[in-house]
């Protein structure tokens, strides 16, 4: 059975609701269960995450890893080794996507480390149009930039019409993260 | 270590976009890695989807029931089988949010069974309303019907800013189904 994707597409999913990087682990578990392997660098996280133990849980077909980025970064003055972290994530993303080894490859939050400067749209736009033909690529965080959104076949915004956290609600385990 | 949620809150995920149901998904991976149970029914789809055979890999604690509601719906002029299949959903539904088993309860697609008339969303809303404190219930598809949206602590529209079906790509295997 053929199970490379064919063709490969570039999806983007932003806005300020829930549901982005949700999704982004959607996909990947109905990919998984096709027989297509994934791969998500987490570029913004570095916390203890549920996801993490479920895809341990399907291992060698959902891989995360996660950048070590986190805590509060402030646009326009980076820590240097956040820029550090930020590059080398980059660097493994490039390297997953042009191995073709794994089909769906998730850059998670990455439209936010461009948003903060960490890297440009431009560098981002290179690795994935780069791209072998199978391998689907997928862009999850606030703020994508507009080249990003003009080179992808797919951009869903998430709107928060209503979130639970205007009513105080705290991020929650097992749901938040 | 306490595993269940406190409080278990109303969800919603509605609009255009492609997001919806993966979402869920990807709120049952991560639940998953917590310890926590998920139970999704799935109302209006029949068909054979790459998340069955990851949920397989997860049992038990990650089921997927799907109610057979399948194939061509009109809205107002509906098959006697199909409202049975829908009721027969419902009733299911009704018993495990109910029954407390299970930590996240997704009712994929049943706003648009809602939408189709197959139920009224009043009957939904006494559901997921008198559920045990701890239950998170997670409701999907187009057209969430404003009842809902008044009753939930969390709405989300997916709204398609770019799709790649208006450029004739076809549902593919491991991403759309």
């Amino acid at each position: 059975m053929e199970k490379k994707l064919s063709p490969g597409l570039i999806q983007v999913y932003t806005g300020d609701g829930k549901g982005k990087t949700t999704c982004a682990l959607g996909l990947g578990f109905r990919a998984v269960g096709r027989g297509l392997k994934v791969f998500m660098i987490q570029f913004i996280k570095g916390e203890d995450t549920g996801e993490l133990y479920t895809a341990a849980r399907l291992l060698p077909d959902f891989t995360i890893r996660q950048s070590g980025l986190g805590g509060f970064i402030r646009k326009g003055s980076l820590d240097p080794e956040d820029v550090a972290r930020a590059r080398q994530a980059l660097d493994l993303a490039r390297e997953i996507i042009m191995a073709g080894e794994y089909d769906l490859v998730i850059l998670d939050e990455i439209n936010v480390a461009m948003y903060f400067g960490f890297f440009a749209p431009d560098e981002v736009l290179g690795i994935i149009q780069a791209r072998p033909s199978h391998v689907e690529v997928v862009l999850t965080g606030r703020y994508a930039p507009e080249e990003i959104v003009a080179a992808a076949d797919l951009v869903t915004e998430m709107k928060a019409i209503k979130h639970y956290y205007t009513a105080g609600v705290k991020a929650r385990r097992g749901i938040e993260h």
